[in-house]
């Protein structure tokens, strides 16, 4: 079985929005066993789009739209896939109820202009959106063949693919895939490449290194006839790396969706452990991504951001001293963060920040990237240093991610 | 004149790279008024190649392709050019000496794969990659159309883009572009339409609004043979919007790069005033967001992550007769928290945030998405109640989004 996507916006051919979708789908299909060999991004120009359509259905079974499925008139994604298909768009009682229950959930009241998002061939099914007010659909296209019509948003297009795409597709494709997903922290790319030299790399299984800011992803993929198949061609290769690797992987999932933050409150809540934060360059961005994970409260406090110097003596009560003669950026000033924040919050565990985001090197002369990240106990509490590169938001990306493992390590070695 | 792309390589079609050169060519494409109708990502499959290349040569005059320039057997990127052109790859001695020269300079030897890199029809003309090994190329395709080739990686592909595609098309556009960007916050999508459907809508000038979580861009667009006609053009359209969409308007940019939070901070610094925060649901978000801000240390000091009820009354003095009566989201929290803020940071003004992030209502029973948010100076603090829709995620984002725009509407009214 094959797919193809069109991505509909004038939007994404301005360049305005950053296509994430076509990542999420691709890799989805992938594991799913479903070939794709074309992706077209277009504009909402009906006449375009009918011959896209036409050109789509002839090359593949099954053709995934995002995008134009919105109230205002420039959105005809639907209305061209049933030109294309020559059928007629009628109004649909149940996509009527959806987009006013939607709108009734927020307390407020649609516009005439969401009457045209109730608008479907009598033959489609619909796929209900949670996130928004625009329905997808499954539209029949002959030959046993569909269209499925998505919404552009990510937040509302992923849970729709994962709740109607994935079914079907699991139920048409005859090769199974199984992947895991080896999360790895603190180690670059070309280093884990190096690493995993050493062991035979084949095509089934598979083993593919990806990196994203301050980590790397290592997705191992097998195929067979059957799950229990798949599953007993991976298990040697996941044993391997996680011998090769160690102490660096922080997790291994089906997906790759769990986060650090995840791990970290997970493992804290595991272990009855209380966390508070002390941030000065990420101002708040480890804060944000503790508070992030459901059920956080249980186990992540709060904390000060100190942005200032003044604010560090006043919320934190940074000895003067240490500020004057080593500065901001500093161990000691990371390590008098920390014993701040466990004795304002009365935390067990406490994570503090402090460097250089840039641009630019600091008054004092420290450069861009130069970061101290101190984590633990009062009684046991550790200092590491790190020069990160990339830009200012990079940075505080890198400290956030290396703050936060630092974080799961020191709650891992508290026996 | 116009342009279409194609993403080369089976790594887009499964995944493992998001596409990043889209959004960068289409956004300069436009602002170079080159129109560009159709998109293609597909593998490094030759027969699947040659067939694009046709069709695109049929549908537009100038092809750029990224990706496949590489030494792999797997890059045929050129191969299938020369082939839709009915042409020979011969080895071009330019090229050649181009990729001796640049292995010479990381004091490395290039491998006899890297033979294949050194192979143009006889007509192209090379384009130099300063960052990597795959020479580019410019290859004449008939009736005065060009296939341009490019490399796949941004870090490689960007500079040789601005060298040599942007003077081709400055020398071969005749329109010119001009566009504004209208950002509005606390409106939705519909709504925003419902207020603009009075507005004559053509298509020179034209106006277009897309959503993200919390706010929503419009983007007014007007072609003339000069810049100062499309800006004739474009002014007036800007002016009615503004008119009719008033405090809803956070900034009107020449791109859509810039955030409320640059606002916010500049409004702060252009005032010489100081800022904190109180955090309870975002966890840090909105303190992360200000401090991402360049320069924000001369007015965003930094502030509090309250993320329990023993924390707000710990680090911020909020009264248990608060907490106990009205709860931890209640406008009087709110208020009290702000007030902890300015009290402790000794800033002038304080933003804080109290709610439900979710998933599901508190234990009070209040609402996911009951958001109550405090801003103001010491003699004026403002409380407003929000009830945001979506995720844990979406309710955090749209909280920072409002606070943000309280605290902005607050430092404007500070006369």
């Amino acid at each position: 079985m094959t797919a193809e996507l069109m991505f509909i916006g004038t939007e994404l051919l301005m360049g305005q929005v950053l296509n994430t979708n076509s990542q999420y789908i691709s890799r989805r299909l992938q594991a799913l066993g479903i070939s794709c060999y074309y992706q077209t991004t277009l504009g909402d120009n009906m006449e375009r789009l009918v011959q896209m359509y036409r050109t789509a259905l002839n090359r593949a079974d099954v053709v995934i739209t995002t995008g134009g499925l919105g109230p205002t008139v420039d959105d005809i994604t639907k209305q061209a896939a049933a030109k294309a298909l020559e059928k007629e768009l009628v109004l649909n009682s149940q996509a009527a109820e959806m987009i006013k229950a939607y709108f009734n959930s927020l307390g407020r009241k649609a516009t005439t202009n969401n009457d045209q998002q109730g608008y479907f061939t009598h033959d489609s099914r619909l796929l209900i959106n949670h996130h928004g007010t625009a329905p997808g659909a499954q539209v029949p296209a002959g030959e046993g063949k569909f269209i499925f019509h998505l919404p552009g948003p990510p937040h509302e297009m992923i849970p729709m693919f994962e709740e109607n795409l994935v079914p079907f597709f699991e139920k048409n494709s005859q090769r199974v895939f199984k992947s895991k997903y080896i999360r790895i922290v603190g180690m670059g790319e070309s280093e884990v490449d190096f690493k995993l030299k050493t062991l035979e790399q084949g095509n089934n299984p598979s083993l593919s290194p990806y990196a994203s800011p301050g980590e790397v992803v290592l997705r191992a993929t097998a195929r067979g006839h059957s799950m229990a198949q798949a599953e007993a061609l991976l298990a040697p290769l996941v044993a391997r790396v996680t011998q090769e690797l160690g102490k660096y992987i922080y997790r291994i999932d089906d997906d790759d969706q769990g986060s650090l933050e995840d791990t970290v409150i997970n493992l804290a809540l595991l272990k009855g452990q209380t966390l508070s934060v002390a941030e000065s360059l990420t101002g708040g961005m480890i804060g944000a991504a503790l508070a992030g994970v459901p059920g956080a409260s249980k186990s992540f406090m709060g904390g000060m951001i100190v942005y200032t110097n003044h604010m560090k003596q006043q919320l934190l009560s940074v000895p003067a001293q240490v500020l004057n003669q080593h500065g901001a950026v500093s161990p000691q000033c990371a390590k008098a963060m920390a014993q701040g924040a466990l004795k304002n919050t009365g935390s067990d565990f406490a994570l503090a920040v402090t460097g250089v985001a840039g641009p630019g090197p600091d008054d004092r002369g420290n450069p861009q990237g130069l970061v101290y990240i101190a984590a633990g106990t009062k009684e046991k509490l550790k200092v590491e240093t790190f020069h990160f590169s990339g830009s200012r938001q990079q940075i505080r990306k890198r400290t956030t991610l290396q703050g936060l493992n630092l974080l799961r390590i020191a709650l891992l070695h508290d026996e």
